[in-house]
């Protein structure tokens, strides 16, 4: 229940009571997933695209309702639901929603580990845990020096500051960080310094996955291609050479479990496990700029890495807890819309074969760069007069330019003006509603297609809707009902028995 | 576990072993609320318009956090979450849905009690559960010949059949219904024949309440201000004269409980209890309209009603269970919007006097009517040179024309030349979005001023967002976890004793 009095204390009393059975209760190997901007209505949306691409039909429940067709979270015997507000907005961002669930308190939006005056540090869960010896691994799409994954190891002011945050990273003595890279200034300092401090920094996919084989203590294994802000690519657009969050999640699993806290293979004698936090950081990006499709393929990689863990779950089910939710819902998105009525086409998603990112900084930016000068937004019909950039959306994303309204016609021609030369007939504030920051014929395609499969959006920004919270295994029930972001932390700190009782304050941070 | 193996047989034996326990926590008085319309957004949009009603600021979580503030469902200590397709269909209609929680069974939208195919029908829980010697009641703020109520005791292959509809109402035997009156163009036909098999119809507010302390069997309430299509007016708009959706629920409690089944008063020696269902179907009509004030409105009247089976919750705890849930969500609300990004703007709401019903019926209409003849939609500014009807947008939805910005205005002007003439300069696709089969000025005002306040809309139909469920009381436990609406019903017929596996086939329905 949101808001309730929080009664860690009366746990550990009836822990003390009933010591052998609770104790037995408590997860030695917890996993903790955040899909970042991940609300209902992305999930529900990759349900009914996984339907599709399964060969099953929308418009058939049996079919929606087929194990292969859910996500792995979704089939979670637990369920709840958090509100996700910060100390000062009802639409959190990722810093304040990282804070709570790894200190347990509210801050101000773009504060980390910190509390709204920025005055006081607080120990995060994963800090915490690793004090009482479990080993620590930090996984994240975006880059590990991001907002999610920095709640659990860093104490700043503002998110902003990477290379404080980085340094703290540096400083954290975790032994395990996965995902994408630095996008701090002094990230190639920092890395020096972590290899000082004893880290091992691997860059490539053999090395990454040989870890499963051989794995060692304290790494930092970073994806080979980083496509914006030392963030992995979306999903949809990962290389060969990359690994998924899957793959990541199964080398972090790897090197935290089969080997002693000095490096040395084999089980310890006391092995008191770990707890392994795996952001999917892009859903919110993709969320961000309404980009449907990106946001299924992310929310699809961070259900696989779900799978991982519950393939670990299998082979320890008394001793794992695996708890999956989002941080906020992005972009406001929702499973339907005004042109399509009470009809599903998601088969419409299907041909799209980028994300909006790796679209603009490819083709798009190849198609701009060719055809920018003399473009004039005066003349009539530019887009449907441009066979190369009709072909593209075809190409790219499927959407075909004969099957579109003239409406959609109309407000694709504004967007390609602008985006050819900054200019429209539109009011500014039409241009700012229709276009956020984004690449106006980019979001346009990508606004377009998305209702044309049932898919709108309203916001390129955070929304303050509920999200749900998914679990499994060993004091699982704790995530049952409906309770406040911060109660996950408090939650998570009982199952880890770590005693004190949340918030922890920091005496000391790198700074 | 939405989609799992429903394993009803498997709890009775457990009941068979653990009869004397098991059967202590079956509840005798069982609740069932259903928001029509209703989802995460719509729940949280109303928390922090409340907030904001309150005094607090949306900018304090620990005013959003406030007992105060939020609304009895949601402090209820079992949480769930339910899929909500129907047969056919990603986003369900309120006849599907309404024959799930019923009769437990996937159907076609528009069909009610029968199968896909309409040849089969089937009983609902309410009338599983009179046959068990449960009193039944049902309200709701439609009329009583609606979709969702009728699925509790109708079956009919399409819910446009009013008048088959209301026949099978009156042959229910049900002991109470309140709210709405009768759609059905038959209705006079039909009262007249419920009250030769012993109906009593009230009609107006005093002998209505009357009932709480002078009980009667077999009672048909009735508001006597009904708004459109037989509905109870908004909650925004209701006169004094007539009863809220708590003050409906406590005279159904009162004719329900403190009577014997003979209509004599006094408990009988052997009471079985009852189940009684209240519907807040005008959550969703609000939500078609993207009316967020309508809706809002409506919510919380609906969540007063919640509040009063809470108190009879209070009053015998262990006898009681009480479920709330929406059948599906309306309009793709979103609690942000892209104009106002990270803040929250509620107070912008505050100052809306009417549903966009109410006005489009009254101030509305008599503008449309004096100002209509001659009316050019090509003079420019039509609408800023209305000072009528500027004066209209700030009185009635506290919408302040110089607050505007100039795409804003636009998109007024561009309504009201629609709406006073039936042409504007916009494509017809820009016209069907804009506007639904709404009045393009009323949709237009209440869209501008909803954005305005951070909150958003996509479609005028329902969508396929999972929707939560909220209970408490005996065997609440069973409403924890992710499933399908079709569980709810079963899960229903268990907590009741209702022995038979859902769904069961009805032999004989009056035509």
């Amino acid at each position: 229940m949101r808001g309730k009095k929080w009664l860690c204390v009366t746990t550990f009393a009836a822990v003390t009571l009933l010591s052998t059975a609770a104790l037995a209760e408590m997860p030695k190997y917890v996993f903790f997933f955040v899909g970042d901007g991940m609300s209902s209505a992305q999930i529900q949306a990759t349900e009914a695209y996984l339907t599709i691409k399964n060969g099953g039909k929308t418009t058939e429940a049996k079919d929606l309702l087929k194990e292969e067709n859910r996500l792995n979270m979704s089939k979670l015997p637990v369920q709840g639901m958090q509100t996700t507000y910060d100390a000062h907005s009802l639409m959190t961002d990722s810093a304040s929603a990282g804070t709570a669930f790894a200190c347990g308190i509210k801050t101000m939006s773009g504060v980390i580990g910190m509390d709204d005056t920025k005055t006081i540090s607080y120990k995060s869960i994963a800090q915490l845990a690793e004090e009482k010896g479990k080993r620590i691994g930090l996984i994240s799409s975006v880059s590990l020096d991001h907002a999610t994954p920095a709640s659990f190891y860093a104490s700043v002011p503002s998110r902003g500051d990477m290379n404080t945050i980085a340094k703290q990273m540096a400083a954290s003595g975790y032994d395990f960080f996965g995902g994408g890279g630095l996008a701090a200034s002094e990230a190639d300092a920092i890395k020096t310094q972590m290899k000082g401090g004893g880290y091992t920094i691997l860059n490539d996919r053999e090395s990454i996955l040989a870890l499963k084989k051989d794995p060692k203590s304290k790494v930092v294994a970073i994806n080979p291609f980083l496509q914006d802000a030392a963030a992995m690519p979306y999903a949809i657009d990962r290389p060969q050479t990359n690994l998924s969050l899957a793959e990541m999640t199964e080398v972090a699993i790897a090197s935290l479990v089969t080997r002693k806290k000095d490096g040395k293979k084999g089980w310890m004698a006391k092995d008191e496990g770990f707890f392994l936090m795996v952001e999917g950081g892009k859903i919110d990006w993709a969320c961000h700029a309404n980009d449907a499709m990106a946001t299924i393929g992310d929310t699809m990689d961070f259900d696989d890495a779900v799978g991982v863990a519950l393939d670990f779950y299998r082979a320890y089910p008394s001793q794992t807890l695996i708890v999956v939710t989002g941080d906020h819902e992005t972009g406001g998105m929702t499973v339907g819309h005004a042109t399509t009525g009470y009809s599903a086409y998601y088969d419409r998603l299907l041909d799209q074969t980028s994300s909006f990112q790796a679209f603009g900084l490819n083709e798009w930016k190849a198609h701009y760069d060719a055809n920018k000068v003399g473009y004039s937004w005066t003349a009539p019909n530019n887009l449907e007069s441009s066979s190369e950039m009709i072909g593209l959306m075809k190409s790219v994303f499927g959407l075909e330019w004969a099957s579109l309204n003239e409406y959609q016609k109309e407000k694709l021609e504004d967007a390609y003006d602008k985006s050819m030369s900054g200019q429209n007939d539109n009011k500014t504030d039409e241009n700012k509603l229709l276009y956020g920051g984004y690449e106006p014929i980019i979001v346009t395609i990508t606004h377009i297609l998305n209702e044309r499969a049932s898919i709108g959006w309203t916001s390129y920004s955070h929304t303050g809707v509920p999200v749900p919270v998914f679990a499994i295994g060993a004091d699982a029930k704790r995530f049952a009902g409906f309770y406040d972001n911060t109660d996950i932390a408090k939650q998570m700190a009982c199952s880890m028995g770590i005693w004190q009782q949340l918030p922890v304050v920091k005496t000391a941070a790198v700074q």
